[in-house]
């Protein structure tokens, strides 16, 4: 009648890891900085202003998508999970910690997008979905390495996951190659990826 | 006996949005900035300096209660809701995007309210409430399309909601403009609109 | 078996609020600022720039003994609530904005603790716990008059309650006004109260 | 059938708990200053100004483990509560406060590592755990002083546990002093500590 030990930690852990989510996805906000022209600053002023705030918010929803996209997929991972162990518990936390990190190359993203060191800015941040994918791996490798998925998860439906993982890691690592040419051209690529990620969640319940 | 896995997911999507909220409403009073006055600055000095702040009093007491209704209004909803789908996870994350990007409003609102730009502040305040009305009809429109709702809830109920949200987008609008014209009037009614919100759901529990 | 609706509803909003409070709690730590002295700086110049942190320690330390206090208090409250009404979430609304807004006060008073300042940054500090108290008053009241608690709950504990949060208020009223005369008073007072509750939460379990 | 009211309250210190660990290992990335170097920055100016941002990295690292590998510590030992009482929520409160405090001294430490005031930030940073470890004593000896454990834990586990507390803290004291002959000593100390710490626990379930 009662929940099980291994039941209430697999939750516990999740909770843990929805409130990392939530936290890291609403501090994306603080990246936006609001324009300070003094008290003396017309109508006309201030709209230009936030004008010109336009790579912040570029940077804002790319992010937003993105940690909203690994919270679903997170999500759909742990209805597959039956109990936890500490090696999972620190992959778990290996994604977290990329999570987390997530708010900085973004800042850095709206800081730089529109002007000369773009290039740059753009590859640290797809650099860092690099490394987020690698966490998710390897999240991934425990949860198989260590018997902890239910038994209803078939061979084809974990081969299936790695291969999405091996495919995200392709496109994550050609578009930090692609925004040293053009910063566009690499931040589109993350951003295809996330549309065609999207579309295909979307389908498979349709 | 044990939870239905559909239950479960919508109470974990549930929970998610609840941390989101939390952590929205309480990153508003980052938007206060300490008077920087030095450490010969006098009592009276500080005084008159905390009552300067009175804009982002205004945006702060403003945005809380905005949100919080929010909130309220997402815990009703959410009640009949059987359960959900990827679909309706990304329509519940545009919603939450306009829910965390609040913040920013309301601190260009606390830093140019009084002065010359209030107006363009206003409008991009209350313009804000435009784009979270359209995706709280988005959330809306998603969870009747895909057939998420409890069996209970009736056709009049859900005209109903249809009416509230196609009032409020309405209100903001019209505070959108109103605000180019004069920023209280704009502000004015969107705190109108709050209001008579509050007093309705008051009402239909007395 | 299955949970009721009303204890749901008295769940979400319980788990809301703790939501706000280990948030509040948790960017009470944004107050330290870090001492900017540039790179040439030495060790012992960075050790004295720490010590002079103290009015943040202070403040810090106050305040996050403030919000335990009150969430130990809320905890222990919510044990009596049975279901929540509109009016209830709008009253814990208004005691969570109040909890949310500690951290600016405090935050003036690291700022101006030990300088020509300090009587109105305690002033305004002890003066926000008076706004507190009169929210927690108003929860109470609703959960009162709207008949939400158990039934077990008898009328000697709610006007054992009652007494405390008029003793509480009374209380801060005073420290408010003692600031003004000497800060260390009016602070003083404040942490006296605190102590009182919780040696007195204590003993109760003893 | 139902839930016992100690088993309930037990959760919700867990979960509230669980918010402020999520939160302040969230807030940890606050600390990385996102180079401002004006637009006309080139792309390899930018790249090197990321590079100087090793110490943040470092500190970013090593406050995520520690608070991580705390979090872990945490949810094994509240497998061993079974209810709460106030002096236990008091115990636990001091721990918070410690756990939240932790991304300052990150953040100093992120600020002077690698500069003449080094040794006095990692002194600093490192006796912050000395703290973090007393307060996670108090939190065991307040539970065992109050008989707050499950029934099926033994005097060995109890006995145990006591030892990895006094060698922790052991660990800390002389990491403190060996920072101020060489900061990176000591901070590879505390390193060496969370590593030993991870890799016990990984061992005790494979």
């Amino acid at each position: 009648m009662t929940e099980s030990a291994g039941e209430r930690d697999t939750y516990r852990v999740e909770a843990f890891s929805d409130g990392v989510f939530a936290i890291a996805i609403t501090l994306l906000v603080l990246e936006f900085k609001v324009p300070r022209l003094g008290p003396a600053a017309s109508g006309p002023e201030l709209w230009a202003a936030l004008q010109t705030l336009w790579p912040s918010l570029v940077a804002f929803l790319g992010s937003f998508a993105a940690i909203l996209i690994m919270w679903i997929n997170h999500h759909g991972l742990f209805r597959m999970v039956r109990r936890v162990d500490a090696p999972f518990l620190y992959a778990n936390g290996a994604m977290l910690l990329m999570v987390t990190f997530v708010p900085f190359p973004t800042a850095v993203l709206a800081e730089y997008l529109g002007h000369a060191g773009e290039r740059v800015a753009a590859a640290f941040y797809c650099g860092t979905f690099v490394a987020v994918s690698l966490t998710f791996q390897l999240w991934w490798y425990t949860a198989n390495r260590r018997r902890l998925l239910q038994a209803h998860v078939t061979p084809a439906a974990v081969a299936r996951i790695w291969g999405a993982y091996r495919f995200g890691l392709a496109v994550y690592v050609a578009a930090t190659l692609l925004s040293f040419w053009k910063a566009v051209a690499g931040l589109g690529l993350c951003v295809a990826l996330w549309v065609y990620w999207a579309a295909l969640s979307y389908r498979a319940e349709s």
